[in-house]
């Protein structure tokens, strides 16, 4: 192990190590990592719990600016750490040293935008005036405000080791909603982990927070994850990851003996609509930012531009051609695990006998490896065949190819929900294809205009989420200022003196909306 | 049957009869009521599915202005046929003429609330401005909207037959956020629902409205509720009702294949907080309002005060002996089914050796009725019986004893979630109980000073929900503007041309808060 791992979890505030370990392995090398790392149990769980619950109440007694001032310096402490963190990062996930340099700052950036939610306040809050002399009774003065829920449980990613894993999105909104945090880290990255949970701690000692404010278990044991989701002093669950392991911890979090909010966001294939005039004029365009989207993190963003849906006509035999061209030309690689890459070839290996191999990338040098693929297919012939429409996990895309605009329409409605979905084409055509747009605007999260995903903001009107399954709960945004709000709740402060309410239900509160 | 009484089920705007079918009672006399009422299937589930699904898609070409005129159209209806819909209601539920006349007009004043949140937005929308000239990426420009959830399916609810059933709060909002309802009538008031559903169906007619978009089905059995909260096509639900059936119908939406919102309304008991000086100089005023707010439809109110929780010491003797003497003097009355007073008798009957019985109400003359009961124990011995914190439906409440200020937070931290709670107090004494207000505040969806439940307003700034077992989601409200939200949810639009904007998020709308 690199001698600046422990390999313990951080409970309580203190580096507590357990019997039991598991080790990590190098996706890009194919080969296992030194070091061990402590597998956690119910054990853990239940200190880890008790700590946070503490921390939680005690939390409640912080300003809005002393909350701010603990994410801010959790983004310094993490950029402080940035050199090392990518290393571990890079060795564990097999992600380049540039885009794992993104993701960081993309997560220090995260952390800031919440600190600047909460000493700007964006969001009105509602008063209703008192009226004494209504008849035949006083109207009393109602002002609603937000509770945090409790205690957090949130599940590192294994394709977001930094942006939605321990310092992630969820951990930040979570944080910023004055909730508590325990971390399950992914089994993938867990140095990664530990180093970002270092610099949080340090960042916890700095502004004297309360300790257990901040947990991370490490562990590769499905058992310690459901004992997570259901630990009854756990409130909510933000979650990052598959539809089959996201579902699971789902139900499970709904068969509580008090159910409690999961937010999974989960995946799915991103339809990129191709409308005929604007296919016509820029297909080999097209074709290269379809190519250049899928190949992103060699195809494992939640974003993926996994399928494309196009109408016969001028173009389309260019843009296949072109597809064909560019996707021919990119190379097999690792991914972030040996068993997503193994789930990825078994998944190509079912699909091929059943579409049209438009294009392979370069040939997988070693077992580990996945090679691109990019496919075609008659729409009709998906309507029996929705399973085609799920995600395949990886550097694959299908293009469905419709005979006329009324079965493009006809494969919009049958689409599951969807994170993102994109447009593609000219303002003088739009209107011609508004059925077609507005049905798809159902069933995504956020809608693009000539742009491919993922496009992904950290900002105000930012939505990241969608109808299940893309999303697991599809009120809510993983992503953007308004994810704090997933870990809240309503109150309705009525005819409260003064002393008792929040101070932004004050009276001098800027952010009263009153009737 | 009264002859103006089909007894059918209304779907796809017609008026739909099933070969099986159920009787009404009357619980005042404890008889059945003539007629037979139409029993709902799997059948009438499907065919006011397809219906409303068709008519949700039509009813998006509708403008904000469209939407709030059905909804007061409805309103208008409903009031013009309101001396019919009051004398089946009182029939069908026992409930006085004059709270059922007040209902009503709550009913139609709900209907106008969001007429008025539709012509009048008050909820600002979120945009981030491109910046074309960002490094290394240009920023796109986002607006953060929101989508009706599809067709919603409500539970009419046997304790309010018109604010919360036909055309009650969950209609209303479901309707003003966009979305198509299927009301599931409560199988104790038949009549009062066909009766409203005329009404409504007027309402659509008279405005053009989708025909589908509003479906009655009538019954009794739990199959017919469970087919309806697991049709593919319903995608929300909103319940006003028991836990016990709640929480089921919850499950089951929970694990469908496509997962959906439940908002269960359940119950609670209310906790009322006596604060010491308060008491000591109010003893008497605070019985009284104790017992008239518990005997608010006979205790069959959410909001009913089932739990009183005061200090020994000045006043508390006082306090008890004026609750005896006002309680004893409550007469004995029918309950909303016969069903119910056979729940609470049952319920009392178990209670009763548990407690110190501090009063009963006047006999009951029937085996229907049932009588008034004020009970009290000390705190202590509520630590190791959680259960006698469970609501009991109906005329009763018990009085909580603390031997200290230390216990009384016990107990508070020890509650379940709750609708409502309030802290009667001096303004001068709330300061030395703030830690205690603060805990109450994470237990309930509202919290009072100095006021009795229910104290509800159809307001802005409402909240009525609370943690769970108050309601399956505390996120959400059941009253007030932000009632619509239930049925909405995000989407993001990213670079999309002006003409393919809702209009509400177009350049022109005052309603952007711009970043």
């Amino acid at each position: 192990m690199t001698t600046d791992l422990c390999g313990r979890h951080f409970i309580a505030h203190e580096w507590h190590q357990s019997e039991a370990s598991f080790t990590r392995f190098n996706p890009s090398t194919n080969s296992v990592l030194p070091g061990a790392f402590s597998q956690g149990t119910v054990v853990e769980v239940e200190a880890a719990a008790i700590a946070a619950d503490a921390a939680f109440w005690e939390f409640q007694q912080t300003s809005a600016d002393q909350k701010a001032k603990l994410l801010e310096t959790m983004a310094k402490e993490i950029e402080q750490d940035g050199d090392a963190i990518v290393a571990c990062a890079m060795l564990e996930s097999g992600l380049p040293e540039a885009r794992l340099k993104g993701e960081l700052g993309r997560t220090a950036g995260q952390l800031r935008l919440f600190a600047s939610v909460l000493r700007e306040p964006y969001s009105p809050l509602l008063m209703d005036k008192a009226n004494p002399d209504r008849q035949p009774l006083p109207k009393p003065e109602l002002k609603l405000g937000q509770l945090p829920l409790g205690v957090v449980a949130v599940f590192g990613a294994s394709n977001f080791p930094l942006a939605f894993s321990t310092a992630g999105g969820d951990t930040a909104s979570a944080l910023a909603a004055g909730c508590a945090v325990i971390v399950k880290g992914h089994p993938s990255h867990p140095g990664t982990s530990e180093l970002v949970a270092r610099a949080m701690a340090r960042a916890i000692d700095l502004t004297g927070m309360p300790k257990g404010l901040f947990s991370l278990i490490q562990g590769s044991e499905p058992a310690l994850s459901v004992a997570l989701v259901e630990h009854p002093l756990v409130k909510a669950v933000g979650f990052t990851g598959s539809l089959k392991v996201g579902r699971l911890l789902a139900d499970r979090c709904a068969l509580r003996p008090e159910p409690i909010p999961f937010y999974g966001e989960l995946g799915s294939v991103n339809p990129q609509l191709l409308l005929p005039g604007k296919l016509a004029r820029d297909a080999a365009v097209l074709a290269e930012a379809q190519v250049n989207s899928m190949m992103m993190g060699h195809g494992q963003f939640c974003t993926s531009p996994g399928l494309v849906i196009a109408i016969k006509g001028p173009g389309l035999e260019s843009y296949l051609a072109a597809l064909s061209d560019i996707a021919s030309r990119q190379n097999a690689a690792a991914m972030l695990s040996a068993g997503i890459c193994q789930a990825f070839n078994q998944d190509v290996s079912i699909l091929v006998p059943r579409v049209n191999v438009i294009a392979q990338g370069q040939a997988a040098e070693a077992a580990h490896h996945s090679r691109p693929l990019i496919a075609s297919i008659e729409a009709s012939a998906l309507f029996g065949q929705p399973e085609l429409l799920e995600e395949i996990f990886g550097p694959f895309a299908l293009v469905a190819i419709c005979d006329s605009k009324e079965e493009m329409f006809e494969l919009v409605k049958r689409l599951p929900g969807q994170l993102t979905g994109s447009i593609h084409g000219l303002e003088t055509e739009v209107a011609d294809f508004g059925d077609i747009i507005d049905r798809l605007a159902f069933k995504v999260g956020r809608i693009m205009f000539n742009q491919m995903p993922t496009g992904v903001e950290v900002a105000r009107a930012m939505n990241h989420g969608g109808p299940y399954p893309a999303s697991t709960d599809g009120r809510s945004t993983s992503v953007g200022a308004e994810a704090m709000k997933r870990f809240m709740r309503p109150i309705c402060y009525q005819n409260m003196p003064e002393t008792l309410l929040p101070n932004e239900l004050k009276a001098s509160s800027r952010r009263l909306m009153m009737f």
